[in-house]
């Protein structure tokens, strides 16, 4: 961005929103995050040697590196803004916002060295439920990159070129497609609930870590249904996935922002339709 | 490759081994895919809209693009040796050997945009059992492909560039990482056989498709455990997976060369434990 179109820090202050700057910030973070992570995938991941080098951990290394690089940008791009990260926790800000990161999702995603860990970054207005104004996956391996927020428009761009992104509107259960990280996605009434849900659709599938979000913001399923998340793994999904007409609600229908029990839809009628099993009101 | 290097039809079939030549028609067979499905990925898998326009379905449409592109390059280079295919059945060949195409493995994973479905091409023996000579695992939207066979050293080229691929050599369960696509696996019967090794690794993960044998030859997993497979299944990743240092046979320790109940494993030590669990000789 040229220095021209750069807001001052009280713009920035008084609205709270994103500005065009915004986004700009978050692709550099995921770019700094990128080069951070990759040089540790798969990278001798052997437990054996783990063990033998004194608790050396190539996942630990990377999510540290990412975390590192992407708050040592925002202490200079953005001095006024929070940050919120995995791996150290929380840095306070004056403005209002908060850049929230989580510098690598699906840690054993990453360790098993499959592509469906991601780095999250999602811009955020502060408060007790945190509502995300900007959110980003990254899968730095694929070089695919999903984005969206408020006034930014979705996109994903990845290996194919860069292409807008919609949630489908699927409206029956019977015709969805359902992904879940693990089968027993949480405690034990958590993956009951789950279940209710899971045996009306179409198509359940498991283990694609944060890349499932992803894949609802581009239309290609319709629900993502976990449990035991925290606010590092739902804003960046949030902001992409609202952007592209979806709805993410805890499984009360409440704010999701803080984490916990997420429910992510393609639209109303589908959302609809899985709080009401995941509440079994049908049964009382 | 060059006129002068390609070898006659007669020293083909008189060694019924890999020649130098066949890995450049198994990549071109594979950069042909490649064309003939990602047009397809991720472009209209609207289940509505699949239902509107009478049944168009992409996941099809580009399983067959592929096959079809695979077998007019083989009819082209290789006239005489035999093909399998998983859309169009067998071709019989002269030469006692065949290429094992499976045009897409994983269409679920296909329709629902994950970067986990694969291009498998084998050239085996033919016979009772088909042995693999040379194996290739190829994921087109991360444009990666991981191959080798005898005489052909394994190889992944990627995102990342080209590196050599071995299995690792975890030896103990506890210490291992378990890869299958289905949490329920096959029968009631092989999910309990699964689940006795399932719980005695480390971790345990879902929903891979092919692209968990690929994981296993690059040294990242230990152990991929499937039931109800085909031959086209197999035989492209069991001839990676060989070359890398693996061991892929059925439940029983027999030749996995026909599909059914197959289980990969890094090296011999965790082939013997899984195979025992698997076979649950401790209980009787």
């Amino acid at each position: 961005m040229s220095d021209t179109t750069e807001p001052t820090d009280d713009q920035t202050a008084t609205t709270g929103q994103n500005d065009p700057d915004d986004l700009a910030v978050a692709h550099r973070l995921a770019d700094a995050a990128r080069s951070a992570i990759l040089p540790w995938f798969r990278a001798g991941t052997l437990v054996a040697d783990n063990k033998a080098t004194q608790g050396f951990d190539p996942v630990t290394e990377a999510d540290r590196a990412s975390e590192v690089a992407m708050r040592a940008l925002l202490a200079e791009l953005r001095p006024d803004d929070g940050v919120w990260g995995e791996e150290m926790g929380q840095t306070e800000g004056t403005s209002g916002r908060i850049w929230v990161l989580d510098p690598i999702d699906g840690t054993r995603g990453f360790l098993s060295g499959t592509p469906t860990w991601g780095v999250l970054i999602a811009l955020a207005r502060a408060g007790a439920v945190p509502e995300p104004i900007l959110g980003m996956v990254d899968q730095p391996y694929i070089g695919e990159r999903f984005f969206g927020g408020i006034d930014v428009p979705p996109e994903v761009h990845g290996p194919l070129g860069r292409a807008a992104l919609s949630t489908r509107p699927t409206a029956r259960l019977e015709d969805a497609i359902l992904f879940t990280t693990f089968p027993e996605v949480g405690t034990k009434a958590e993956g009951q609930a789950f279940r209710r849900v899971a045996d009306r659709v179409r198509l359940v599938r498991y283990g694609m870590d944060c890349y499932a979000y992803a894949l609802l913001a581009a239309g290609q399923i319709d629900l993502v249904i976990e449990a035991g998340l925290y606010a590092y793994d739902v804003l960046g999904p949030m902001g992409v996935i609202q952007a592209a007409g979806g709805i993410v609600t805890d499984w009360q229908g409440g704010p999701a922002g803080n984490g916990g029990q997420v429910v992510a839809a393609a639209n109303v009628e589908l959302h609809r339709a899985a709080l009401e099993l995941l509440q079994d009101r049908t049964s009382h």
